[in-house]
């Protein structure tokens, strides 16, 4: 039988979500857009939110004791993307997903 | 807007579903049985599993050019794991989201 | 020019020599030896610290804001990683680079 | 005992070298000085190779039967990253570490 309860298979998705969004917008918006959409700063948050995000799935999906940990650094990382992308406009997709794993993750790490 | 295909979209799912399945049945399924379940093989084998969907994922989220040889991989790597979940037994859930990425990355790869 | 210093070069390195010595002992010498060594929490203590070194090198060495989370996290887990290890015993070479990186992760928190 | 042959390590050590210099001059050069150096196509290879030696190490360091699949795609990947290292210029610390890891990771991979 799974371990994994309700709450945390939802903040799984809306990590997954938000990985596989923020890479996707980061390589085919981005880095095709370029100018604000380039600037260091921006990359920085969106190559660190998806390595948060890759980082909270792993410690979850293995039920481990530490994930606590992870969630709280994501619910971080993934605030600080959202705000920048908000910034630099045009990427809402990535705000709303970030949106939805600040929340997630702010939950499972409380 | 998205470089992301239907296709694409749904590998990425598969994977997704694969590496936390098998994270979570290792971790909360196998290392609680013991015995067949913790074979050095078995083990080795659910630990690639969870590798190759999360490299996977990470090239076909980011629009790699080389996402396919990852998907390749992939499929190898998750055919050898049902394989391995199926003489072990009683990991069903295992062997049919590692079967399903099989197919899809196999589809991606070729 | 390299934005690392040279105690954010030190911390990559026993990350580094942490996650590679794990992952080598878990594979060749837990796997095979089984009992104590092959118990959920120590297979998972271990799981943790593999993952946890992996989440910080890439924080590090990526220059990010935020890699001080990802150090105080891996300073925890490698060091309930340790002390796993010198419970179950025969695991010296994994003890020693876990203390290693928990002092280094620890300084490269604070 | 390790498992590990002098040949992996000395793979695992380039690998690692290759990953840790790419992202430290991705972010602290490229992203810093802008134009050719945030050109899609040569940030997208950068992150290739940094998620290739990743894996390869992964792979690797877990005494994976299937290392060679990750070895020979990481070869691939890292020529890729060396010669737009080589065109978009003033990039030496990263062409020589990745034609580094090519040639080891094509001998693992042979």
């Amino acid at each position: 039988m799974s371990a994994a309860t309700a709450s945390k298979q939802e903040c799984i998705k809306n990590c997954q979500e938000c990985q596989t969004t923020c890479a996707d917008q980061l390589t085919s918006h981005c880095l095709v857009e370029g100018g604000e959409h380039v600037q260091q700063e921006h990359v920085q948050r969106m190559l660190d939110c998806i390595a948060a995000c890759k980082a909270c799935i792993d410690f979850m999906s293995r039920n481990s004791e530490y994930h606590a940990l992870y969630c709280k650094a994501c619910a971080e990382v993934c605030k600080a993307c959202a705000d920048s992308c908000e910034q630099v406009g045009d990427m809402d997709q990535c705000v709303a997903c970030c949106r939805k794993c600040v929340q997630s993750c702010s939950a499972m790490a409380a």
